[in-house]
């Protein structure tokens, strides 16, 4: 039932970042990752939960170069709205705060980056973005740092993007799994066991959210009572994660703070989550700020029919709408092949 | 580091309720049980999280008569406060509910409650009262229901004396160990995790706060930023319990919500956070509406010297103050002695 912590420095699943083999004398010329999608929020977690799924993606190259600093030296799946200088790239930022931290800002680098899933998604595009430029140079260079280490490197890259300084998306991406974060000021990010039969059914409406607008159209404050009432239910759901309690899961996916004002931004919202339900999903909201969805399911088979149900929902509009079905990815951002 | 589940029917460390010996053909005659303090709210669980303590509580006894109907015979403790009036007395009200439900109103059954705790003190003390009345009877009938199955009647009794219905006080005393409360209006109450060296410092200085006033002193509405930190902590602190990690609980040991405002209503009571905090205390916060505060600590020695520093505050002002010093008891109310 419970997953091994991860946060004792050896990330699960993973060989040993400080004391693995490419701190020996054959040191990498090459690594290519993989660097997940996240559902941030999670119904009644607003600001402080967040998990990470299979797919999609971005993959992220980087090479050492004799040219000495970060490059950015290709972007492709962006349609070219993604700048190549390294400095504004959020890949770049977060590689670049790693560096500056090392005290290798002078070492010859190339990036490539494959955007491969949506922006403004609610996603965790820009996360996946963030968190793939520090692990990918860390690994580069030999795992300097651990994952837990790479934390407000990655942070500070998602903030050039989005503007803001939190961790629901970068955390899970970062460190897979099922994430909490106690405080954001602090980053301090604690791991929450999966439960095992645990799947996600997310659905990306091809429609456009711009982040901004969904901050903008949350209220500043709320009744002390739904205060109450989330805190209830995220503490619902945190028992339910630990005890791998799948009815109480269920019970406690309900947001009575954002999903009351954003559903406005997603047309067919309570049509998706009522087919959502009657396909046999625990509990279904808006993934991150929007406008994709999630639904939380027991099974692989339920979450599979639930995706289903959903991506007809926005397709009968007709709103091109792609579904995405996934354990909860317990790994997080991981290296595709070195060399 | 994990509990017995105290749900599935039988209560951790009592003989299984509904098929012991007392619904055997030897029927008992007179119950004493005892009903324990509680600790609501736990800092960043406003109205959701509660912890039952060792002492102080209430001792009540109930016995059967040959005058039909529920009868208290007698009140010691309560300096005259408390109404004989079985249909006016939180004890009696809880016990009237059970006794509706199970088709018994006409049964003869006299109890004695004995107030061995203070009114208005922040600890639970009408909770105390209305979880004694119906466990009482309950354990006098045989065990009908089982601890679990009481809650609505002992909601009810709470809500007569208090005027709202939660349960952050009365399931704790009733089921013991931490509880939190996922909702209220649906009475959806979890188990958490006992950490083995979690010890409570609990001290009552001897003022009175009206629970009126403290509900009235509360803000209606919160900023949302405010809300996200204080679900952050309980996220933290529910996890800080589910791994035993006291560290994790100090960190997340901060009301953002009631403190800032019934502070006041508690002379000295930074001076007595900082008193608690340098004698070692993990955090420090409100009992319920107060005027108890109370501390969490790693062991019970550090729970030892808190308590003498918080209440060395109060004295100094002066003002009376009583400690009690207590592990997180796992039992809630219990059975003293039978015949």
């Amino acid at each position: 039932m419970f997953t091994v912590d991860r946060w004792g420095g050896n990330p699960k699943g993973l060989p040993n970042p400080v004391k693995g083999a490419h701190m020996s004398a054959q040191p990498l010329k090459e690594v290519r990752i993989f660097s997940p999608a996240t559902v941030a929020n999670v119904a009644c977690g607003f600001d402080v939960l967040g998990f990470c799924i299979d797919a999609p993606g971005d993959e992220i190259v980087a090479r050492f170069s004799t040219t000495p600093g970060l490059r950015i030296t290709k972007i492709t799946g962006d349609d070219g709205r993604l700048p190549l200088d390294s400095k504004k790239n959020t890949a770049g930022v977060s590689a670049h705060a790693l560096l500056r931290h090392l005290g290798k800002s002078d070492l010859g680098i190339e990036m490539e980056i494959h955007k491969k899933m949506p922006f403004g998604s609610g996603l965790g595009s820009s996360a996946a973005s963030a968190v793939g430029g520090a692990f990918v140079v860390n690994r580069l260079l030999g795992d300097p740092l651990t994952r837990r280490q790479l934390l407000p490197f990655v942070v500070a890259g998602e903030a050039a993007a989005d503007g803001a300084w939190h961790a629901d998306n970068v955390g899970p991406c970062l460190l897979g799994g099922i994430t909490l974060i106690r405080s954001n000021a602090e980053l301090d990010v604690m791991d929450v066991p999966i439960p095992e039969r645990l799947w996600a059914a997310v659905v990306h409406p091809d429609i456009v959210v711009l982040t901004k607008v969904a901050r903008e159209i949350m209220p500043r404050q709320i009744q002390l009572e739904t205060s109450t009432q989330q805190s209830g239910n995220l503490g619902g759901l945190l028992c339910g994660f630990f005890k791998s309690d799948y009815a109480l899961i269920g019970r406690s996916l309900h947001d009575l703070i954002a999903e009351p004002h954003r559903h406005r931004l997603i047309p067919e919202f309570y049509r998706a989550k009522a087919a959502a339900m009657a396909a046999g999903a625990l509990g279904f909201s808006i993934s991150g700020a929007g406008p994709s969805v999630f639904a939380l399911c027991d099974g692989e088979e339920t979450a599979r029919k639930v995706a289903a149900a959903v991506a007809a929902v926005f397709s009968s509009v007709p709103i091109k709408a792609t579904p995405y079905v996934s354990r909860i990815n317990p790994k997080g951002v991981h290296v595709l092949s070195e060399s």
